[in-house]
This record gives C-alpha cells, structure tokens and sequence, in this order.
C-alpha cells in the first residue's frame, strides 16, 4: 500500500471510532440511566484517549510527509488529517486531561452556580478554565493570537480581524432595528392554546420528513436540550415539547433537521472519512438556520404550516394566517439566547464575541466579568440583567472551555444570508413553493452548492463558490430589515 | 507506579472500551436506525481491533512478568488479565479478521437459509467457519483438544470430558421424564385471553424492581430477541410481548433480570476491573435460570404471580391458582430450543454439544449435519424434525462461530439446580416468602454467595463455595422429578 492508502486506512477507522464516542453523547443525552453518569465519564475519556493516541500516532506524521495527492478530494483529506495530526501533537498530553478533568468539574459547579445566581463563587473555577485554555492556545499559535488560535478550532481560516470587519457592519444596524420595532407600535396577538404532546411530535417527524430528513439513517428522540448526533447513516437529532408552545418543538426540531441533513447529504464517497462531516461550525450553522428561519419562518411556509396546525390543533391556533405569521416572528426583548428571536439572536452572540476576546486577551479579568455582561448588554438591549442566570452564566459554554465557539453561530447566521439571497436569486419560485408545502426546489439547491461536499471545500471558499461572493453581512441585514420591516410596518 | 498499578490502569481503560462495545450492540438490536447497518459494522470492527491491540499490546506481557499479586482479588485480577493476554497473542490478526469477515457474511446466509429452510445450499459456507475456528482452537490449543480449547473461551476450566460425566447422568432421565409426562394423561388447560402490551410491560417492570433490577442503573426496552447487556453501573435489558401468550414477557424479563442482577450486584470495587463480571457464561446462565424457573415459575410464586395478573387482566387469566400454575409449567414437545420447557430445556442443548463437538472433531461432516440432527431429535424428542428452520438452522450460534457456547446453557441449568437446592437448605421459609411475593431472602442469599464476587472465583469453585458440594446433575433432576411429577401425578 502506498503511503497515502496506509493514511486513509488508518484514518477510516480513526473516523469510526470518532463515530462512536459521538453516539456516546447522544445516549447520554436521551437514554443512559441517571446512575451510569460516573462510568460514563470513564468511558467517554478512554474513548478521547484512544482518539488523541492515533490522531497524534507518529506514523501518522510519517504518513503525512510521505503521501501525495492525486485529486482535490486527496488533498482535502491530507489537509484535514493533517490539521487534526498537528493539534493532537502539539498539545502535551498532560494538559489535554487537565482541560479534561477541570471543565468536567466546572461544567457541575457552573450549573450550580446558575441555579443559586452566583457567579462571585464561580469565579475562581472559571478564571483556571480559562488560563488552561491559553496554554492550550499558547501550545497551538504559532505566530497567531491566542484567539485566533481557539477560534481556527471551530471555524478554520476566520480570524478575529476578519469577523471584527463582519460583524462591526452587523451591529449597528441590528441595534437599530430593534429599537425601530420595539419603540414602535406594537400589534396585538392572541394567546395560543394547549398542544399535546403526540400531536406536537408527530407533526415534528412529518415536517422533519417534508424537509428531507431520512428516517432510515437517523431517528428523533425528546431529550432536554434539542441537538444533532452522528455522521453518514446514522445521524440522530433530538426535540422538547412545551405544552403551551408548539413554536418551540416545531422549530427546534428544524434547526436540528438543517444540522441532520447536512451530514445525511454529503456525499456517501465521503463517507467515513475526516471529510464526511460538515465544513465548519459557521456552515453547518448556516444550514439549521436556513430551515429554521429563512425558509421556515418565512411567510409563505407560515401560510401552509398555518394550515397543518389549524388541522391538527383546531381553534388552539389563531384564525388567519398572518395572524399566525405574526406570533411564529415576534419579535420580543428577552435575556436568554437561546429563546431570541431572528432579530435579537445576533446581539446576544456578538456580545459574547467581545467579552470572551477580552478575557482571552487579559484585557477583562474573569471576576469582572459579570458588571462587564450588565454593562453591555443594557447598551444592546436596553434593559437591565436582574441576576446572573439571566446574565453571564446562562450559556454552558465557556464553563467547559468552548472560546472561540460562540462567533460561528453568528458567521452561521451571516452565511445563511449570503446563501439564501443566492438561493432566491436562482429560485425565482421560491415562495409559491413554500406556500404549498414544499421546499424540495430549495433543500436541492442547497444540497448541490453546499451539502454535498462535505468538509472538501474551506468555508469561505465553499460559501463564495455557492453565492459568487466572498461572504458579509450585508445580505442577512437586509433579509431582516426587509422581512422586520414588513412586519413591524417600519 | 508498580507493573501492577501500570497494568491495572491499561486494563481499566480496555474494560471501559468494552463496555462501550457492547453498548454498540444494544443500540443495535434496540434503537439504531436499519440503514445504518453496514457503517455501524466498521464501528465495531473499529472496536474490536482497538481492544485486540490493547489486550495483546507488548507492554501488557511485561507488566504481567513483572507483577505479583498481593491479595486474591489481584492474583484473580492477573490470571484474567493474563488469559486475555494470553488469547490475543495467539490468535494471528489475519485470522481474527478472517473470522470476523466470514462470521458475518454467514449470519446474513444463516437468516437467508432458514427462511429457505435450505440447509444444504448453506452447509458450504457453514464447513467455512468450521474450518476457520478449528484453525483458531489449533492457535489456541496447545496439548488440549481442540473442542476443549473452544470450551475455554466461554467456560474456563471445563473440559468436555468433565461436561460428558454431568451430561451423561442428566440425558437418561430427562428422557425418561419427559416420556413419563407426555405417556401419561394430560390435564385440561384453558385458553388464555388477550393481554395488552401496555400492561404486560407494566407488569414487566414491576417484577423486574420485584427481584431487584435498580432501574437508576439500567433499562428496559423492547426488542426482537430478549438479551441483558452491560456491566457496573449501565446493565440494560430487552424484552418483547406477544398479545396472546403474557409469559414470553414475564418470563423472558425474569430471565434477563436474573443476568442483569448479577452484574448490579458485583462489589462496586470491582467495577471497570475484568472482574467486574460475571464468573463463566455458566455462573451466568444459573442466575437467569433460577430467577425465571426456581423462583419464578415455583408453585408459590405462581400464586402470588397469578393474584397480582388477575388484577390487572381479570378474566384474561384463569380463575384458580393451581390451574394457572399448571399453564405456566405446561410440558409439550417442541422443535425450539428457546420456547422448550424445563424438562425438555436441556435435551436440546445436549444433542447440540454432541453435534457440534463430533463437527469440530472430524466425526461429522458438516454436509451430513442436518441428516445427524434429525435423527438424534428423533431418538431424544420422539419427533420427525419436518423442515431446517425447525432443526438445525433454527439457532445462529454455529453461524457466527460459537462453538462451546451452547453447554454453558446446561451447564447454567446445572449450577442453578446445585444453587437452589443449597438456598432451599438455608431459607426453609422460601415458599412462605415467595407465596407473597417476595423474593427478597433469596435474592440476598444469591447475592451473598455469587453475584458480589463477581469474577474473583473460578466458576466451579464459586458453586462448590457456595453449595459444599461439586457441581452436579443430582440436584437438578431431583428437583425437576420433583416438580413435574407432582404436577403431572407421576
């Protein structure tokens, strides 16, 4: 065998193993019994251990230095791999299960924090994780930042100076159009009634199905947060229901069906391999967003969703459909993320942006971080933060070590809108389709420029090759002013 | 660290990436998605080379050279890290990954035949993995035959001369009994009625918490072959239901219980060591065995059992106590070794142990096998077998390979006889506890003498431990001569 056949076998089996230890999580999350949660940490840090050993196998690196690729596909693999090779590596053992063993600790301190609204006690087990994560950057930049180092985990090839230029056009214009919506008048909208639960989830797998999610390689499940799991044949998602608002099963489980379909679309060839996975967080953002947002709540599958609810759920759904429409896209101040709307969402991720760059940096030591959330987020959002869990220790993340992972929902954001003004500059049909039911013209396209390809392409290559257009954030400010706009009567 | 420390950190990572191959298979036979059959065979296999390199690493030959043990439980810990070893370093990569491959092409022809009930068209591929594994038990053999080498993996310290005096004792007079029985008159049983699977499961799972299944550290699913998984703190169980007949249900989930149980109760120390298991296949065997048969299906039992389905099910069950314990201990010629009853259990078994050990030898060609079958079903079960998937394509063992696995069934049947007539000894208020409904003394006996010591005994020495005996057949036909002729009036 040649070198690069010997890499790719290897590789093959590195990538099913990586298959499994995902499942780990997924069982974790849906069906694993309460008192199994001990083991379960032992089992899934053998599993990283068994990873990290053959992603940093000097046979590896020999393998590398010695293999040639013969097509674009081979070079994509060897880049991948070689990225992957590179990191396990570079970082010392040593510090890889320091990282490990203190954000598993904080990930329970953090949760205990949030529900006791205590981040001055938190405090000091945040500012270790994040000195271990800058030793960790230190290990991995090079001449780069340290941020730009954590970010190229999540995101390759973005560097902050670029999302700066990005999201610096974002902002403005975003605080902007909330303050038109909210200091306008404000329309009146009914309550909705009582959904039950087999009802909520069977229309869930039916719009899953009409969106293209194959049941045969995957499966949905209700578990407390909604996620996706898996590559190739066997990509999970999971959903929640709330009996009072079916918005957020309907909708979730979307999201989740772009992040599904994405990895069930790309290519079987790739399957299986370091380039059968999305091509970056930022993408496969961009994917659940679209289903989401730009296609789901758009006004014209409102219109045909509207319907099916009214079906199934009778006068517990208002009457008319733009009525409807109205309640699916209110737009509402809120402290928490994950409940924002199209409108809001982007605010409360460029903030974090900032905020974990300073703590980064050095600029913002850890203990000011809370007055440094207040602070900026009621000059965002013009309210004030009444206590912590509805502040700085509402997301999970930088307790467990994820810098540089919050800027790629909004770059997800931003190239949903550069994709999807492509998308309905080609499918001038678009909305007459939605209206009925149907957004197979769209999944289709959205398959060919995007989701077929895999982890081939870099993002921003792969984005400019889909649209014509290096990405920004012009398009999606104008689909929310436009779309806002229309709604608010701005 | 010592070599002995090095050695028991390895082979706690190995144990917990076990545990997660195992997981695979219940996710399998449970909740993965059919299309993602053939990626999940590269998991596996992904799997199992990563636990064959550990087990037969270098470094664990030096560590175990160098350790000495100094105390029963690490002397136990060395001999079955020693025997792992030991195999793996044997058995050449090339052929393991030959048996892997062949096995599960077979399975599928296996499926394929039976449905056909084409035995001949299968007999070539079966002679295959004949030839594969008398290849394997050569490696592994040294100056034992090599059917006694096969017996070893399933059953360490049993030979089937050993297996010949036991079975010897047992054939004559299960046939006897079973000639008895069905040459006698028969009672009158009434039909049952239908049970809805709602409350067939519900009833289920009462009985498993019943006979101590700790649901925080386990479940239960359904699914198309009742199986028990897992060990320490994550035993999962699987069970199915059929409308017309509730003891499938009852009766395979007590069975599976009885395994799982096992696992529960092993010493929390011993948890993700090689000891944090079972003792032998047959020490597993005789936990299920009793928990179905000797404490489930005991007349006492059967009257609390009954009370408990005719509150549920009311008329579906019969009226009288005796009668309902006759249905549930009904003796009835069968061709399934899976739905056969106590005293015709064993006889499938043994003429099993008896083909496949003249298969492995040489005596009988695999081709002449289904003639070979037929005619000992006739001899031991007065029946002409009428087609394959009623005779010897009934069982997938052969398919995939497992010889010596089906003795370790009577073998359990044995054990369990020894087990309960010692626990009859000890508790002379057995009857007067099961008769309402609780089981709890005997579980603590069957806790205390086998399930907490998990794999520190060998397996014959923990039942002479537990019993002051050496296994035997006497007990186990003692009682069944006892039950079935006092129900049949013998």
């Amino acid at each position: 065998m040649s070198a690069l056949e010997d890499l790719l076998a290897h590789e093959r089996e590195t990538t099913a193993l990586a298959q499994v230890a995902g499942r780990l999580g997924w069982d974790q999350e849906t069906v694993m019994p309460a008192g199994a949660a001990e083991q379960r940490s032992e089992e899934m840090a053998a599993m990283e251990a068994v990873l990290h050993a053959r992603r940093s196998d000097p046979k590896v690196g020999d393998w590398l230095a010695e293999a040639s690729a013969e097509d674009a596909v081979g070079a994509a693999q060897l880049r991948e791999i070689g990225r992957a090779h590179a990191r396990a590596t570079k970082v010392p053992a040593r510090l890889a299960s320091e990282i490990a063993r203190v954000t598993s600790v904080a990930q329970g301190e953090w949760a205990a924090a949030r529900a006791a609204d205590d981040f001055a006690g938190f405090a000091p087990r945040l500012a270790e994780v994040v000195a271990l994560k800058r030793e960790e950057a230190a290990a991995l930049a090079g001449d780069r930042t340290l941020y730009d180092a954590m970010l190229d985990d999540y995101e390759h090839g973005t560097t902050a100076a670029e999302l700066d230029a990005m999201f610096g056009a974002l902002r403005p214009r975003l605080v902007d159009l909330r303050a038109a919506i909210l200091n306008g008048p404000q329309p009146t909208l009914p309550e909705l009634g009582r959904f039950d639960e087999a009802g909520q989830l069977a229309l869930a797998s039916e719009i899953a199905g009409l969106f293209g999610y194959d049941f045969t390689r995957g499966r949905i499940d209700k578990a407390v947060h909604p996620f996706s799991s898996g590559s190739g044949a066997d990509v999970r998602i999971t959903t929640r229901t709330d009996p009072a608002d079916p918005f957020n099963c309907l909708y979730s489980t979307l999201h989740e069906v772009g992040h599904a379909t994405y990895e069930q679309n790309i290519d079987p060839d790739l399957a299986l391999t370091v380039l059968g996975q999305g091509a970056s967080m930022g993408v496969h953002e961009s994917q659940s967003r679209l289903y989401e947002n730009q296609l789901g709540r758009s006004r014209a599958f409102c219109g045909w969703l509207h319907g099916r609810l009214r079906d199934r759920f009778g006068d517990a759904v208002p009457e008319r459909a733009d009525t409807f429409y109205a309640l699916v896209n209110r737009v509402h101040a809120g402290f928490i993320r994950t409940e924002a709307d199209e409108v809001h969402y982007n605010l409360h991720v460029l903030m974090r942006f900032d905020l974990e760059r300073a703590m980064i940096s050095g600029d913002l030591a850890v203990p000011d971080l809370e007055a440094a959330w207040n602070e900026r987020f009621a000059a965002d959002f013009g309210a004030q933060v009444d206590r912590a869990s509805n502040g700085c220790l509402q997301d999970v993340h930088w307790s467990v070590g994820l810098f540089g992972y919050f800027p790629t929902y909004t770059i997800g954001n931003l190239y949903a809108g550069c994709l999807f003004a492509a998308l309905k500059r080609d499918l001038p049909d678009l909305d007459t389709d939605l209206a009925r039911g149907d957004p197979g013209p769209a999944l289709l396209w959205l398959r060919d420029k995007v989701q077929r390809n895999g982890a081939v392409p870099e993002p921003k290559a792969l984005i400019e090759a889909a649209t014509g257009a290096a990405p920004s954030a012009g398009p999606l400010l104008d689909y929310l002013e436009a779309k806002f706009g229309d709604l608010y009567g701005l």
